[in-house]
């Protein structure tokens, strides 16, 4: 499988990235001499770790008839303090809510994706290390 | 250093993604249950990648008082075609016109980010080989 992504630059530290048909800008903070105009690259690599296990997450759980009301996933790195700045641990949360929801079918959909599924988590971890905790109605559940 | 993402789920395979203050939609395809409402997770990855080795390359080039006319960072992708379809490979394209540059600040703009700067490659590689090419001026140069 092939997978592609291009990126152009127009001033300064913006740059207008291509990716699946969709453009969207780039762009350093002003302290690294950007002007702010979209989000930073590296976080892009936390939105592409949650992206695709959210992704696995709820669509195992439709499988699973499971009703959620509201699902939503975090991540928070610690990156190295000298360059090159490397992510060096994630942790990932996942929050969901639904009355009808219990623990065990939603721990299985979120170990079946870091397990199963998620290719990103599997090209990150090792050597990150990727943690993660489960919030199910405002309460956290054991992993 | 810390840095966080979030990710809320829509409906279906859309979440919307909340990076650095901004918010922008990602999707699935139709054919795995999504309405292609925005770009694939997984691909962000690359972005991330050269969005981070690019802003270093254009930052170094100006600091040589390189003037740049283009400069695009393009990345194609071999992914294991098993779950989990993780990066496996990932070629770097550097592609930069200007009437007076030379090969060897370009080529040493490139080595200093992915030798010393870009923290997102620093993540990847390894495990993931990632190679890259060099074309000034239409031509490709010899890394």
């Amino acid at each position: 499988m092939k997978l592609e992504a291009k990126i152009d630059w127009k001033d300064g530290l913006a740059f207008r990235a291509h990716l699946d048909g969709f453009d969207f800008t780039i762009d350093g903070t002003p302290e690294a001499g950007g002007r702010n105009l979209g989000p930073r690259p590296k976080g892009l690599t936390l939105v592409s770790l949650i992206g695709c296990t959210g992704m696995d997450v709820i669509s195992i759980l439709g499988k699973m008839k499971i009703k959620v009301e509201s699902f939503s996933v975090g991540a928070e790195a610690l990156l190295a303090d000298e360059h090159p700045k490397k992510f060096l641990e994630i942790k990932v949360t996942y929050r969901c809510n639904g009355a009808g929801i219990t623990a065990e079918p939603l721990r299985k959909a979120i170990a079946l994706s870091e397990e199963k599924y998620c290719g990103v988590r599997a090209t990150l971890s090792p050597p990150v290390t990727i943690n993660h905790e489960i919030v199910l109605n405002g309460e956290n559940i054991p992993n």
